[in-house]
C-alpha cells in the first residue's frame, strides 16, 4: 500500500485538499527539482527556474480563465483579507463611494473595511431571510458616483453563490471568487476585477490572485502601501518583492492539472454533477436541511443543518471515523458543510452520501 | 544513491537553502501528516492539526531567541516589505518622525516607504563609502522627538553588519533582521521591535515575522490595513485571516533542527566559523577582494568581487559546474555573494574555497 492510499477525503473550508495527482507530482520532486539538486522552495526568485515557473503560471491562469488581454493578472502575498483593504486604496479617489451586495459574512468584512477608508453604500443586504438567497442586480441598483459594484461571488460560509453574474455599465463590478475561481466558466469582460485568496482552488495559503482590467490600474492617486499597490506589483510582474515562490509553484501545478482535465468546462460539469449529488439527496430528506434557495445554492459549499441539532457532534465523529474530515460548519454559523472544490472527487460526495445515509438511519 | 544525494550547495541570498534534515523530514511527510491521510498544506487553519503547528513554532520561536514576556511574537503574510509600511503605520502619529540609519539599499528603501506616510531623518548615511562599514549608534545621534531608530541589522546586498547592537534610552530601536535572524545571539530587550522575512533562517517566502515591545502594539491611532495591523494581528495569535499554513509549519521544523543543533549559542559559533574559513582566505589574496570593512564584515552574507571583473561569468558558469549555485551578487550591485545561512553546511564553504583557489591558479 503506498503512503498515498491512506489518504481520507477532506471537506474543508479553506486551506482545503489539493488533487491527489498534484500532491504526487509536488512530492515527487519536492527535495530536487528537475535535476537541480535543489527544492523549488530553495532557489531565487530572480533564478531561471523559478521566473519560469511565474511565468507558465501566470499564463496558464489567462488561458484557462479566457483572460482578455486588456486584463492584468498579478499574485500578492496573503489572502482575500489583503484586498479588502487595497481595493478602496487603490480604486477610490479620497472620499469617493462604492457600492456593496451583502450576500453574507465576508461582503460584509469586505465593506466595513473599505468604510475604514471610504464611505460606501449597500445596495443589497440578505440579512433579513439569514441570507438564504443572492439577489439578481443590474444598473438600476447602482447609485449614482459609486466607482465599483462589489460583490462575494460565492458565499463560504453559508453556501450559496451568484448564478449569474449582471453586466453592469454605470461601474465596474468586482468580485471576491475566492471560494470558487476556477469553479465555473466566468466571462471577464463582466468584471472590473476579481480577486481570490489561493487556499481554495488554487493551491497552498498566503498567495492571492487578481485579475483587474488595466485602466483601473492606478486609479487613485493615494499613498498605498508598496505591498497593496496593485500599478506597482503589475508594473513588477508581481516581483515588486520576494514573492510566495512554492505556494506560486504549487498553483502552477493545480493549473496544469485542470488544463489536463478538460479545463473549466470539464471541471464545471464534474463540479455540478457532485453537487447535485449532494442536494438531491438534502432534498429528499428532512433529517438534513439545507437552508438557501435551490436558485442560489452553491456548488462548492453544501452548507446544511441537522434537524436535530444535538446530533451533530455525532454526526461529526462517525464521519471522521469513516475518514470524512473538516464537516464542520464555520465557527460563526455552526451546522455542517461539505466544501466540495474542484480538487474533491466524485467518490468522496459519494462516500459522503453514504455516510450521511446511514446515520439517519441509524438515527 | 537517495535522491537527496544529487544535492548541490545553493548560496542563494533568498529564497535560500533550508537544513538538508528539515527538507527531509517535511518529504517524509509531504502527502500524509502524521498519519491524518492529508497533506498539513490542506487542513483548515482553525484545526487541532495546523493550531499546534502555529502554537509550536510559536513556542520555539520564543525559546530560541528568549524573547521576554513583554514581547509579542507573530507572522504575518509576506516579507519586510510588509513591515517598510507597516512600521509607520503602526507606531508613528500623523507627522510624527523615525530615525533611520542607512547602511544599504534595504535600509534605504524602508526609508522611502516609510516617508510616503511620515517625516523621517537620516542619522547615518554610509553612502560616502559606498557602505562597507556599519556605524556605532549611541543616544547622541537620536533625534529629539524621533518614535524610533531604524537599523537593517545585516545588510544582506553588501555584506556588512552591526558587530553589535546600541542600548538606546531616547527611542526604541527597530531592527530589520530578515538576512541573520537566528544566526547570532541577540538581547531581545535591547529593540523595541525586530522583523525578519522569512526566505533566509526561517523557511519558504511569503511569510515573515515580527518580536515587539508589547507597549508599542496599537502606539499609532492610524487606519491601518487589517492585514498590516500589528495589535489586530497580536490580538488574533497570528490568525484574524487565513495565516501562510504551510510556511508556518517549516518554519516549526527549522525551529526544531536549530534547537536540536544546541541553538542560537551553537550555530553562532558554526556560522562564525564558516565565515572565517572565507574571509580568511579572500584576505590571503587581491585575486578576490572584500570591500567591507573587516570590523563589519557580514557572517551570512560574503560579498567579493574578482579583481578583473572580466572573469565573473567564467567563474560563475565553473563554478555552477562544480555544485556552486546562487554565487551572483544582486543585480543591483553586481559582483560575486556567497550567503552562508544557518542552513549551509561548513562542507560547502570548503568546497567553494577549493574551486576558488582552483580558479585562481587557473586564471
Amino acid at each position: 500500500m503506498s503512503e498515498f492510499e491512506r489518504r481520507i477525503y477532506n471537506f474543508y473550508g479553506g486551506p482545503a485538499m489539493l488533487p491527489t495527482p498534484v500532491m504526487e507530482k509536488a512530492a515527487s520532486e519536492f527535495l530536487n527539482y528537475r535535476r537541480s539538486g535543489m527544492s523549488i522552495m530553495e532557489v531565487s526568485h530572480r533564478g531561471k527556474l523559478f521566473e519560469k515557473v511565474l511565468d507558465e503560471s501566470l499564463a496558464l491562469l489567462r488561458e484557462l480563465l479566457s483572460v482578455p488581454e486588456n486584463y492584468e493578472i498579478m499574485f500578492l502575498s496573503a489572502g482575500a483579507s489583503l484586498h479588502f483593504s487595497a481595493l478602496p486604496l487603490n480604486l477610490l479617489h479620497e472620499g469617493e463611494s462604492a457600492d456593496f451586495a451583502i450576500t453574507g459574512i465576508w461582503a460584509k468584512k469586505a465593506m466595513e473595511e473599505a468604510l475604514r477608508f471610504n464611505p460606501v453604500k449597500k445596495i443589497y443586504d440578505g440579512e433579513d431571510h439569514k441570507y438564504t438567497e443572492v439577489p439578481e442586480l443590474d444598473d438600476s441598483m447602482v447609485n449614482p458616483g459609486a466607482a465599483y459594484v462589489y460583490i462575494t461571488s460565492n458565499n463560504t460560509l453559508l453556501g450559496s453563490r451568484y448564478p449569474k453574474f449582471p453586466k453592469l455599465t454605470k461601474a465596474p463590478l468586482i468580485a471576491d471568487m475566492t471560494s470558487e475561481i476556477l469553479s465555473r466558466k466566468i466571462d471577464i469582460s463582466q468584471f472590473g476585477a476579481i480577486f481570490a485568496g489561493a487556499q481554495k482552488n488554487i493551491g497552498p495559503s498566503g498567495l492571492s490572485v487578481l485579475i483587474i482590467r488595466k485602466d483601473l490600474l492606478g486609479r487613485s492617486k493615494r499613498t498605498i502601501p508598496v505591498l497593496m499597490d496593485y500599478a506597482l506589483t503589475a508594473k513588477n510582474k508581481s516581483m515588486y518583492n520576494t514573492p510566495p515562490t512554492y505556494s506560486i509553484y504549487m498553483s502552477k501545478l493545480v493549473f496544469e492539472w485542470l488544463k489536463e482535465k478538460g479545463g473549466i468546462d470539464a471541471i464545471e460539469k464534474i463540479n455540478e454533477e457532485k453537487a447535485k449529488l449532494l442536494y438531491d439527496y438534502l432534498d429528499t430528506t428532512s433529517f438534513y436541511q439545507a437552508a438557501v434557495k435551490p436558485s442560489s445554492r452553491s456548488v462548492m459549499n453544501v452548507v446544511f443543518t441537522l434537524q436535530d441539532k444535538n446530533l451533530e457532534s455525532k454526526f461529526l465523529a462517525g464521519a471522521e471515523e469513516k475518514g470524512l474530515v473538516g464537516l464542520e460548519g464555520h465557527r460563526l454559523v455552526g451546522g455542517l458543510r461539505a466544501s466540495i472544490y474542484n480538487a474533491m472527487p466524485r467518490e468522496g460526495v459519494v462516500a459522503l452520501i453514504d455516510y450521511m445515509k446511514e446515520f439517519e438511519k441509524k438515527a
